[in-house]
């Protein structure tokens, strides 16, 4: 097995990842530390959250197999710290404690639909990103087994037998040289998504041009494998999906302050995930969205957000953020008499972020499109199925071709949670492992 | 020159249209009705309104060649009448007058970047769907100038050549038995999008199956076309674009009314044309949204919905549709309040439609995706030039293959306007026919 890697090393933007990987149903971590969760909960919960388009038959398969995916990962010595970082936090990343909440599991509506469990599981690093020793401790596994890992190798095309499309080569520039490569089971895509590749943002996912940071490793995601899949007569779906991060918290206090869009209108529960946060400020409301707190729930965001106005009244804050009259003083007054009973009827925020906002001076953070920190990475890509075989748009299988992770429509069709490509990219790829040695010979 | 039917006669969807056709730029029409328009202005809206994916290539050229093609329509003895249907009011099926307003031309913020013209002109045929006449006339100039009409072809694949995949045949069932035919120049695929296509539509265009009413013939818009278009290496954009209207005019004095979400809340300036509320409602706002009048503008909707409330006051009003107190009582006193002014300053609503909605009893239409008149087609499709031809994922040409109208991704990649479909297949299928016609041989 040869592995053709693009840059110096691998691990690609996986090695710069916080290292969380989504996992639940009941694996070690999550028992000892006190939580139960299984198979349906965590399926229901995945199929509500992953959007309109999430494939049933990826996510149950992956929920049935969590526990032993778990135990895969520490098998190779993937080291998870048995510690939990605590009730009602998402992401921290000054810790590196094992169990963490990672999507919208407490919120509206999704404590309704399915029994939360946290199920973010870190790999322990201290101070550093720990997607980088989970895929040094994937590489070595591999190259002890004696898979060959081929640096500065750019892939260009994939060479296809006239009579039956099967991949029988790939064209590759080694160290600036081209060569042919036999193909002999299969070729497995795992170039990443495409968010560094401006003309596909343009033809296929064109909110994100209004999103600065692309969460990418420099050379990496650029859409090569998914072209070279298309190429080969592979069928791309979900193309505009894309997880789309607005984070506000840490610190979690600011979990307390209200989001408005442009017209003073509170338009979500504020204590979803921070992925749901960008995708509904960018997509629904034209990114243009405010958070609101008072002096009593003030703190500076750690991600970079402005302080766009100050007032010792509403209506002077809303005056300075040219909201139609009364609009943000009506909102913060509903807001509040409710917050006061630990209600929300609107939105359903639950109890423990509510909190009436009524000790000025009150602040406006400029959460808006091109102010605020929003960070995204595609999630369309090859459809494939579970096995990690690519398929056509006539739903022909194309033989020999295989692809992984972002480079494939995962899991994630559409909304997110943090582990998810981590998941997808580990377990999957396994899948297609495990499919191209059974290939039979081309 | 064959053209291959697959049913019984031609025409297909642009048969069954209203026969509106987007014009402008100072057509004979426009000008004998007292409208001044140019290039500039019909460009200016049209890229504002087709999306931020509008292909300005294509718009462009289109804005310049506007009144040729007008002038190029009524010589083949497409009939315009020379009347206008009247201010404010968009589209009305009960008349044969020949222009119309057809778009949010006249709305915010559209009003405030080109200057408005009705550019709507309907092809003049009294009580039917002009649309049959359109290509009546278009069909017989082609049988005229020598094409061959081959009805009940059921074409399934295109044949191209080893060497520059240029396309050289197509296999086609000619009722029922197998041929393939030799192609010379080029092929032309125009079988209209794909919203008869449930897993395309579920792959390419989830938000769709929200959706009930299909815009479409009974046997068209299959995707067909694109399937083949992609299975020759053809490349796919804006798949989830999509005409979604959603009527609650005529009768007109309903643009009086509010359109609120189910928290209560306005959302958008009710006068926008009825392609911009569909998207707008089943993408923005969950598809729950209610319009609310009062007794004064009280109206049934020729399209279908329900009255779902009616109340003596607003907070009765709120109570039956669920919302949470107060909401829609504040939502109709602001509204009120601005309305006796002429003003709108939350959504822009112009003053024409604006009047305080005070006269008891107050009703709710039922405006929900499942409950009201949703209809939609798709707007995604094969890429291609303005010269009709087929591009790839990496921006080559493929020899010989061209398409046109709803099978490419055409001038409305986002957003909507009436007449721009059979504007596009009218005159983009022109250009492409010249390209063939240019061709060298296979």
């Amino acid at each position: 097995m040869i592995v053709l890697e693009r840059v110096g090393s691998g691990g690609g933007t996986s090695a710069m990842a916080g290292g969380q990987i989504y996992l639940g149903a009941g694996t070690p971590l999550q028992t000892k530390m006190g939580f139960d969760d299984d198979i349906e909960e965590m399926f229901k919960y995945l199929m509500a959250s992953c959007g309109p388009e999430a494939p049933e038959d990826k996510i149950r398969l992956f929920c049935e197999q969590s526990v032993a995916h778990y135990h895969w990962l520490t098998d190779l010595g993937v080291p998870f710290k048995m510690s939990y970082l605590g009730p009602e936090i998402t992401t921290d990343p000054h810790t590196d404690d094992g169990l963490t909440w990672t999507g919208s599991e407490l919120a509206y509506p999704y404590d309704e639909i399915a029994k939360p469990a946290p199920r973010g599981h870190t790999v322990q690093l201290e101070g550093a990103n720990a997607g980088l020793l989970l895929m040094d401790k994937l590489i070595a596994a591999a190259e002890e087994r004696g898979a060959k890992l081929q640096t500065l190798a750019k892939t260009e095309t994939l060479v296809q037998r006239d009579e039956d499309k099967r991949i029988v080569g790939v064209k590759v520039y080694i160290e600036g040289e081209l060569k042919y490569v036999r193909v002999r089971k299969g070729v497995v895509l795992c170039t990443g998504g495409f968010i560094r590749n401006k003309e596909m943002i343009a033809r296929y996912a064109r909110d994100l041009q209004r999103v600065k940071l692309r969460v990418s490793s420099p050379s990496g995601d650029d859409g090569s494998g998914i072209l070279m899949g298309m190429g080969a007569g592979g069928d791309a779906i979900n193309m505009d999906a894309a997880m789309i991060a607005l984070p506000y918290s840490p610190p979690r206090q600011l979990l307390y302050g209200v989001l408005v869009n442009g017209q003073g209108q509170r338009y979500c529960n504020e204590d979803l995930y921070q992925s749901n946060h960008g995708e509904i400020a960018i997509r629904h409301q034209k990114g243009e969205v405010y958070l609101i707190v008072d002096d009593e729930t003030f703190a500076r965001p750690e991600a970079p957000a402005e302080i766009l106005a100050v007032g010792e009244t509403y209506e002077e804050l809303e005056g300075e953020l040219g909201m139609p009259k009364g609009s943000l003083v009506h909102t913060m007054q509903v807001y509040n008499e409710h917050a006061a009973k630990g209600e929300d009827p609107y939105f359903h925020k639950r109890p423990a972020w509510l909190e009436p906002l009524d000790n000025p001076p009150y602040a406006a953070f400029d959460m808006r499109e091109g102010k605020a920190l929003y960070a995204a990475f595609t999630m369309g890509g090859l459809r494939t199925l579970p096995t990690g075989e690519v398929v056509t748009p006539n739903d022909a299988v194309i033989p020999g071709l295989y692809a992984a992770g972002r480079t494939t429509s995962g899991m994630p069709a559409y909304g997110y949670n943090s582990g998810l490509s981590l998941a997808d990219t580990t377990f999957f790829g396994r899948m297609a492992g495990i499919s191209v040695a059974q290939n039979d010979d081309a």
